[in-house]
């Protein structure tokens, strides 16, 4: 079988040679043990962190280990009478064609709920997560607030701006596209989009497009893009900073505006999360999304492509803004 | 009698030749006013943000009106009921000798308390309940925490970092001397100092006194103080924006780091406030300051300079550090 190793630590921009493909004997399961058959695997932002050699939330990948992550697997071989030959499962999977997961690493995918099992890896997964705990729990939107997004068509920027139309917010998306701009007013009636690379000055777009000025900015990207909306920061607003994709890039320290005045003036919150912290409340959270997706209040998108040899390319896209809704890979 | 004006704005530090010095007429009050002579006036950095011509949570003071800030006058003429000659008050003043203050904007200082007027001014002031809705409010100190407090000599750092104390954390105070650092060790029990400028790196040095990182950062001056604070934060960490004293003498941006990846990761939350928003708790807030007060567990100093024409030197001595607690001016 073929398994994708961390080869190097990337400086800067991931290239492709700091992945390492090899061929390994597939592992035999033990006593208690399921062997699973890798079906689809997700690539997000924060894995370029771990590919760096620093402490943090969760640990760095080892050089020549698998790079691992989430993705969906079909149990083929079960020593467990709870695990059944055929189920899928979903959770941290290596990047290999076939693994031996721990088991509590791993939840079954239950079927008949006329979901695509993919969902649980996008809208009911740690991106659709991030984007409910980040809107609800930090966020905290009230009717006629102003909300703004960025990479607001990416996988979570285009569920937290759903779930803020929801509780009916004006809702504008920050995006690098006409086409994904339209997919935004279109498909997920955010009220207004701002396209980055067509336009100057993110602040004097931002000003003229919600003169009320902003009261939460939900961030995914951080940068130069974000100073411009902390300029337009409403009394009492919140930040949710969730990614920062402009900086996981760079060699050196990015320097900004020290914005810190402004924030104290409008008694603005910015507050960090993870969506590991609210795992106990992921159930609650599904459910709640489950039932947006059926009244069909919630739509998402997912980017798949196929071919397990395709997998480090598709992650390194994520950095050139490529995709709309969530980036998969089909093994 | 005397009063000051407001003869120019600033540019950057201020300057003396930005007061202008006038005499006028003593006021006469009407039906139902009452003249008061100016007792003590405090200063106060955030008064320096008010001489700009930027609209902000207080208008901006307009030239040639007199400035104003909080001070203690007594009653020497009323033509209300409700006030008394003799009865000393405390609120917001324009810097005259004597004036007719709107009703709503003071409060009767009551007597008998066995506590200096003047704490009105400091301790039981706004600085005070500062330190107080900060610490408490946003920074919810839990026993064994570890709080860092900026400017912490200073009217608000000083009853900070004591309220820290007592909710049992280690304490750590930023400082600009070995006296004002002698003086928060033995007098105030703050466990450590930080005299940041006879260090080079205070990012090191805090790394070196709490290796076991900052819950609690209390922030009153901002900048490069404050990036080398916002490298040790914890997990779950909060900082409390009160103060940016740092850069309010500047006349441009303030660059620096953009550290939101680490606010990110360690789920830090920054949260800006102004104490007038909680001005329905001030009486809860000050019954509690008087009553560490009373048993001896706060502590409070003032630095009281003589003289109504040195009012304006007071104020820009606080830009250079000079004073330990409060500063005030007798008149």
């Amino acid at each position: 079988m073929k398994k994708i190793l961390l080869n190097s630590r990337p400086s800067g921009e991931v290239q492709s040679e700091n992945f390492k493909f090899v061929e390994a004997d597939c592992p035999v399961p033990g006593d208690g043990e399921i062997l699973v058959q890798a079906k689809y695997f997700s690539v997000d932002p924060y894995m370029r962190n771990r590919m760096n050699n620093i402490e943090s939330y969760v640990r760095p990948y080892e050089l020549n280990e698998a790079i691992s992550g989430n993705g969906i697997a079909e149990i083929v071989k079960s020593n467990n009478d709870l695990w059944e030959v055929g189920d899928l499962v979903v959770g941290s999977l290596p990047w290999q064609e076939f693994a031996i997961p721990r088991a509590e690493k791993i939840q079954k995918i239950e079927s008949g709920e006329g979901l695509s099992p993919t969902a649980y890896l996008s809208v009911l997964g740690l991106t659709g997560l991030t984007a409910y705990f980040g809107m609800l729990d930090i966020g905290q939107p009230e009717p006629g607030e102003t909300v703004v997004i960025s990479a607001a068509a990416g996988a979570v920027g285009s569920v937290a701006g759903q779930i803020a139309k929801i509780k009916k917010c004006k809702t504008i998306g920050i995006t690098s596209s006409e086409i994904k701009a339209g997919y935004l007013r279109n498909d997920l009636g955010f009220d207004d989009t701002i396209d980055y690379k067509k336009i100057v000055n993110i602040r004097k777009t931002l000003r003229k497009l919600c003169p009320e000025k902003v009261d939460i900015y939900f961030d995914n990207v951080g940068g130069e893009i974000s100073d411009g909306v902390f300029y337009s920061l409403n009394d009492f607003s919140r930040v949710i900073l969730c990614g920062q994709i402009a900086l996981y890039n760079l060699n050196r320290l990015s320097m900004g505006p020290r914005l810190y005045p402004q924030f104290l003036i409008h008694r603005t919150k910015i507050q960090g999360f993870i969506v590991y912290d609210y795992a106990d409340r992921f159930k609650e959270a599904q459910n709640q999304l489950k039932d947006w997706l059926k009244n069909g209040t919630l739509k998402y998108r997912e980017n798949i492509i196929e071919g397990f040899e395709n997998i480090p390319a598709a992650f390194q896209g994520l950095f050139s803004g490529e995709n709309i809704g969530k980036q998969l890979v089909k093994v």
